[in-house]
């Protein structure tokens, strides 16, 4: 399926190092190195851990909403956030296509029911972001749906945050030719084959319909209340410490140690404009 | 428990006829004439059906809430009302008291999960007004979680309407001594005794605070988008034929015959301010 | 569609008074009538709640099968059943036909997760008992599938009745002619046009394969634990009561007053036998 | 808490070595040294996607039961289990103890609900010999549901198998010193704290209750069409390569390579006797 990419792309992959970064303007040459990676990422999952017991004390209710193309990391990602909290109160949902019943009822409706209770957190492996990028550009709705649903998107999220509900919204951006190697390492892994979807593949000739798609979808759905935060994730490390960084410092959780927890890497986590820029 | 009731309206029970009007401000002495109900209603409900054949070939989505007072006819005007239809396409949703799960959600949550698909239509017995109504008299719930509930519904129902689906709200009224009245006779009937909670009994000496809720209820949510329309039901007879009649009128069936459907009663059935004046 | 239908039937409904019973074999010839009707219903109506406070009294789970051919009463029979109890406590369960994701499961589990609670009553209108009947005449399952399935559902209810649910199973029967009359009416009555289903109109033609599908069925499926009662249902009225009574008669309801239940009527409620006679 | 457990068994635990076996029983003086774990693994990696595969063009539906004390190593090995596999295929179940109406229910029927479809797999963390164990050992049932559930569980596994699921039990086992250990550990991991249940804690003090209702559960309850296999876990590691193994083995998977499974370690996996002989 590679030749469905542009032959610069391919040239570009083959002549790169297996762990050198694609993308000229990302701020890194290199991955972070293991150690560092591995130091920093347990000293905040025992961050997170704390900020899961303040979830089961306070009932708190937090979502986390992680998007972002194919091959971005989300699922990566939301492993390193579940790994060490307690699977009764973290749950993970990566909702199928609409079956026909739930594709004839409020958009919003399948999603509403996997909302947290108190003292629980919903990881959001795709979401309703869905009809702002993937359902567009395949062409699953209709103009006019979507344009009403960038409507109520953002109202939504507006009633859930006024009704107490931790809501976080995390883009995972990656460049082209990340993706396609990515794509190209699922191909050839024999654990990761089944991960290559129709969807993925398809999707390789519309990078730029992508692109246009999640621009609008950003610019419009980045509000005061639940405002994305986009993480560049060339570098898969240092996108996961990101993350979980990012989530720690959005929860107004009293256990968690501001030191540990870190400064934010600002060349590659920020608004929308850090992706719309290069977009 | 009749001794929770002022004296006045003990006696005007016991003087007033079984089938005599006790309100005095309601326009009719009394009920509808049985042939002439049952002949307006057979009329009704074959347009019912045809409504319902509209639903199934549009792929319409119809919401319709009952509200009222306990004992003010919601579960009576519902049966009349779902007599005649396929129960695959019409459902009944009467949601028991919020478990401790439920109750951690977002206020709304339950209550989303039972939205229609696409050609199904779905009745609220009490619907998300609990919480404008008897959780406050009761004191389920807090004052600001009430003011921030005046917010929201409005807005959820707006977000519904906008999304094409047909939401219409109807407040069944009735006066203290028929209410009295129909409890003592559940009392008194072994087939109805069950209908009579411990909630009805309570409420009986919060006459007034319902009153208030109520009237600050259907102020502040009659909306342009999913108005209320209040029907005296003293007589159960003419408030079915009324709440029937209404549901067609608001629905742009193709089907329906106007003629048939009939001209609404304007003395027993509006907007909030015929309950308003009288409150 | 009655050209599906023979002659002769034709002939009989046409020549048959409005109430007159069709089947020769049927013991009365009349309706019961109306006040009879009414005043034995009244009755174990009460008597019906008094089973509900049971139910709710002991945590018993009670679970009412409604098996039969189209037409023969089975939705009215419920509705008189469920018409002075809560809706709470007693649910009616009516399944579509299934969804692919549930086709895949193990054939009972979407029944099973209808089972009720401590302290409630399910009425199954339809059941797991499809396979014998509707889904072998219309080849919607495999000859092994049924097979194997009448070596399950035994078990199952075996199992259920060990683990103290009361499991009451109750097949209505009706007649060729007066299955084809009611097939008439519905079609010419506006209100219940919709209720004829093309299963119903293509099974017209089917009336001795069904008969043979029945009579294994209910040979095979009637155990000590779980016995059918078979009710002639010629004359709804009488067919509805044979029901209530039994229903009540099955329960070890403390609360229930034998000299009102009745003693059941033995030319129209009996075992298999009643019907496997003159299938 | 670790008090609670008698003196040898903590001086065992500081004597030993961070890696050191602590049951003398078990045939392995040591860990399965990290390269040969991870090479294994990965090959059986391969396998299980490759079974994925299977189940998914088959439209299989396999069933994995994983049992054991607390800290005997479910968790840890379902997760190796589902490492690469596609969640959308295979789901975990991990139930909470029961809600109220959960426990009015049939016993088994939240669980059956949650049984694979056709191309799914479902892993239950815990399952229904829940009652032949920690709810005995707790008094959480009486003495007659135990009995009456030895009964009903060998029947209900009968009939998931007749009906062509696959159902895998493993049940994981650790001796009494290698689980304090593990509570220490997680006593000392801010990580693993929230592990730590008061359950697992009060389950200290009872270890010889475990042991009976263990022996007696795995007696009663290993049947031909459902046997048990028994997994010694105090290698964490060499118990996660023979769990895997036992699953591909157990599948009639045409596209596992037989010499990539390799063959299994009869010293620590087997029947019942391996836990019985040294209980
Ligand atoms: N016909 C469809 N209508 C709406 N959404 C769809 C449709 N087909 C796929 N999708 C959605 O597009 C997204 C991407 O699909 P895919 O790449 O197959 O899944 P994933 O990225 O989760 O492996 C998924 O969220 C999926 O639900
Ligand atoms: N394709 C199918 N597979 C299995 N069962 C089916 C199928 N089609 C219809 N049925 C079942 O056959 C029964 C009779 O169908 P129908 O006459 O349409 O419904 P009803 O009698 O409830 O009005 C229903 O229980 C329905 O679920
Ligand atoms: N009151 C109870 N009744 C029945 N089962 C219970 C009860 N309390 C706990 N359990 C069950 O006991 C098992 C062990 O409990 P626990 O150690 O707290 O959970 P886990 O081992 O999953 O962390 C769980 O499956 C739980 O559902
Ligand atoms: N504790 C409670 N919290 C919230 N709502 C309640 C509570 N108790 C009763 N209700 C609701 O009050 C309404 C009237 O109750 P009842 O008359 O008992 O049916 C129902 O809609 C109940 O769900």
């Amino acid at each position: 399926f590679e030749n469905d990419a542009p032959k610069s792309l391919r040239k570009l992959i083959e002549d790169g190092g297996k762990k050198e970064m694609l993308d000229p303007t990302y701020p890194y040459s290199d991955r972070m190195v293991r150690d560092e990676y591995e130091d920093t990422l347990d000293a905040l999952q025992i961050e997170l851990v704390k900020m899961q017991d303040w979830v089961l004390r306070t009932g708190a209710r937090v979502v986390v909403i992680f998007e972002g193309r194919d091959a971005a990391g989300k699922g990566g990602t939301i492993s390193r956030v579940r790994q060490n909290l307690n699977p009764r109160v973290v749950r993970t949902v990566a909702l199928a296509k609409p079956t026909p019943k739930e594709a004839g009822e409020w958009y919003f409706q399948r999603y509403i029911k996997h909302l947290p209770s108190a003292g629980n957190i919903t990881l959001f492996d795709r979401s309703w972001y869905n009809r702002g990028v993937v359902e567009h550009v395949f062409g699953f709705c209709t103009p006019e749906q979507r344009e009403h649903w960038f409507m109520q998107a953002p109202e939504l999220e507006r009633m859930l945050v006024n009704d107490g509900v931790h809501v976080i919204k995390i883009w995972l951006n990656v460049g082209r030719a990340e993706q396609l190697r990515r794509f190209l390492a699922r191909e050839a892994d024999p654990l990761k084959h089944w991960k290559l979807s129709s969807i993925d593949v398809k999707g390789l000739s519309k990078w730029d319909a992508y692109t246009d798609a999640i621009s609008e979808t950003l610019t419009r759905t980045h509000t005061d209340v639940a405002p994305w935060t986009v993480i560049r994730s060339e570098d898969k490390r240092r996108a996961r410490i990101g993350a979980i960084r990012h989530i720690l410092s959005r929860l107004p959780c009293d256990l968690a140690d501001p030191a540990v927890i870190g400064e934010q890497d600002d060349s590659i986590v920020g608004g929308p404009e850090l992706i719309l820029r290069d977009a």
